[in-house]
């Protein structure tokens, strides 16, 4: 906490057309390009101009679809992540490039060549999400009757990482031999089966692809309950968590970097970066106003559509000007529970209706929304930074590509006449960005 | 056949660094760059330069391995080409971009959405070759202990493409409103669920993702064998295929485009390629040369491991200067039947040993190997072109980037001075280049 030098980090969250639930409505969406490559494009490149560590894309497998309210309501098409992210990759040159992608219904074999080959297509830039599926709709778009349940879902992610990285590192980074005249294009002692046989997943490998640049493309994670906890002290080296107040924030930094040491990791092998939802004005008004412009611009059903969404509580049925109704113990929740616990207990404390509620989190979706000036924004980054809350941020701007536009031209030279955050890229990889070592080879012989 | 204007359709195949078997030894390879994407892209636009239909990419989910023989020298590394082609729709403007992917080990609701993401940014120049998967070592990384048997690959590919169709038709044409002011995005009598239930499938959709520029990327089809050729007739719009002689060719050209009425088809809906691989040489003698260089550079052990592979059966405990030991009958052979029954019958044809015909089909794999001067060349596509035995070739050079830069700049400027090949793309999307017509949704109702 004490390092002087130290500098935050800054991911920029690709939901596009924005954040905030009616961001799509907004005067300033680009919202009819949301099919073309220039969108993309034109937000990348602008991440890129603000020296953001990486950009990053969230993903899902189904619409959001509520006896077709939400097909009406809601922007529900969306280009797939790591296709755009392989794209974007030639359009840019250090900044990170990451994306989720579900352990839930995809093979090991297929995502680590797909993040493999984005790693080295864009020299070192890759980051992947580990997210595990947790909607019924999801469910029933790849055969299955019902989603998994929760910890299944977790054994599952777990035993999925572990394959993938074996996977990454079943081709050492020096067995490429490439001898033309020998004949002798890989050395067989170098490259490794991996013979995995467990309760999810046998896999016999090698990869049919050479290791990624990066050892591993960076391994991001997002689940803040105790399995998700445990997971991410094993695995991850980058946290997106979503936290209201300081002190929630600083005791979930607590606990995850208290778990690291069981799994033999240092403190600084893991970033942890809340979310962040700025709205931005030049002055506190300003601020109030963009913020008043699109709570206005959500449409009722909509609105308890999206709080249905994020509790895993459909709440439809229920009168939107009235409290919460009582609610499904946590242990019956078998979504996300900790943006449950999150959001009831927001709910609870400032005893917000249904409309009052969905206004509130329709921005942020759960995430801490901060609003104001450049430099107020900047203090409350400043504080949580400084204060074991964060290692840096993910920044949600509530539309696209205004929103990120402001971050870019009003709060990074904020941050960065503050020392908060760096001028220019040092490195080239997206490890170098975080300051993450590169991993070891798990296969690879000890020099003995 | 007597249309004047009937031009060829040319895919570049791309299985890089070469056709050829020992092509990454060849002194003009670019195998040190086969990690890098510049390779790819100067590739692409080599093709582009040329006026090809398409780029096309091959694929498998495993290495060829046979006792750490294949992983010392053979080319076991290759960058997933869907996340390819995505970076390359950014460096090229009209020429199609094709990629196998096979219905065996992935889910219809991803490769639907992969797809269709690709068709969007390169502005509906996507095409997906469908494959089955045949070799065992796949099924080892997938978690099965066999791989699928021939005839639950196709019931399963078929239902696959049906789903994957099902799921691009799944958002009209105009389903998008996108109305800021009515907060109407979509309109939902315009966006459908499958409700598919099957025997290998159940997809609920709608896919999250818009249809296609082209309706649905253009669908290509390996398969000769007779389950091949009944699901090409039936959702083939393109077909790569294998063929050593005329007759061979013209007899599948019939036999396929006589199967398309009865599935309410034209003979104009679908366009067959046979591979061709070119060897060019200014003279005779140079071509012969060029053909020698790269038969000296081949192993032993990758010779009778590529022949093995091809016709799915272990001869390297065979004499190598020997010819073909019995084989077993076609109805036990679990792998790519007609690639079997076409090797087969050479070696027969021509009392070839193991090593003669190793180093026969170590270039063309089975397909027709054209060797000679340019003209002699475009002498030999014309001929088959012109007698019911092609629409057009696969071209598969030997080796890259040259064997692709002595199409483009010897073969390519032959066939336009002869009026078989077009000059400028005059289209748009690939289904343009190739005169293929846009698909009707099968959810669209009509106009009453």
């Amino acid at each position: 906490m004490n390092n002087k030098n130290r500098q935050m980090k800054l991911g920029a969250f690709f939901m596009i057309p924005g954040h905030h639930v009616a961001s799509w409505r907004h005067p300033e969406s680009h919202i009819d390009e949301i099919l073309t490559f220039d969108l993309y494009r034109k937000l990348a490149q602008t991440a890129e101009r603000g020296k953001f560590d990486m950009i990053f894309f969230a993903d899902g497998y189904a619409v959001h679809d509520h006896d077709g309210i939400g097909i009406e309501q809601t922007v529900n098409v969306r280009p797939d992540p790591l296709t755009l992210l392989s794209a974007l990759s030639v359009v840019t040159t250090h900044i990170g490039l990451a994306s989720t992608a579900s352990t839930t219904y995809n093979e090991p074999f297929h995502l680590a060549r797909k993040f493999a080959t984005i790693d080295h297509l864009s020299r070192g830039r890759s980051a992947w999400n580990v997210v595990t599926s947790s909607s019924e709709a999801e469910a029933l778009n790849f055969s299955k009757d019902h989603h998994l349940e929760h910890s299944a879902r977790y054994e599952r992610a777990e035993e999925f990482v572990e394959v993938v990285k074996k996977l990454w590192d079943s081709w050492e980074d020096h067995a490429l031999l490439v001898n033309k005249k020998s004949g002798r294009f890989a050395d067989p002692n170098q490259v490794h089966h991996l013979n995995h046989k467990g309760n999810w997943f046998s896999v016999k490998g090698p990869l049919n692809m050479a290791r990624p640049i990066q050892g591993h493309p960076v391994i991001i994670q997002a689940g803040s309950s105790e399995s998700g906890k445990e997971l991410a002290a094993k695995t991850a080296e980058l946290i997106f968590t979503a936290w209201q107040t300081i002190s929630e924030a600083q005791s979930f930094y607590r606990d995850v970097k208290g778990r690291l040491k069981k799994f033999g990791r240092t403190e600084e092998s893991m970033k942890i970066m809340p979310g962040v939802f700025p709205v931005i004005g030049r002055t506190e008004k300003e601020a109030n106003e963009k913020k008043q412009q699109l709570v206005e611009l959500i449409p009722e059903q909509v609105g308890v559509g999206l709080l249905s969404s994020l509790i895993s509580y459909d709440l439809s049925e229920y009168p939107v000007d009235e409290p919460l109704p009582e609610l499904p113990d946590i242990k019956d929740i078998n979504g996300a529970k900790t943006r449950f616990q999150l959001i009831k207990d927001l709910g609870d404390r400032e005893n917000l209706t249904i409309r009052q509620l969905y206004q509130r989190v329709a921005g942020a979706r759960g995430h801490r929304e901060i609003k104001g000036t450049p430099l107020q924004i900047a203090d409350q980054m400043q504080e949580w930074f400084e204060n074991g809350a964060a290692d840096g941020f993910n920044i949600m701007p509530p539309y696209m590509p205004g929103g990120l536009d402001d971050f870019v031209d009003l709060v990074i030279p904020e941050l960065q006449n503050r020392g908060l955050f760096r001028e220019e890229y040092t490195g080239h990889t997206l490890r170098d960005h975080l300051g993450l070592s590169r991993p070891v080879n798990q296969f690879q012989k000890l020099n003995v």
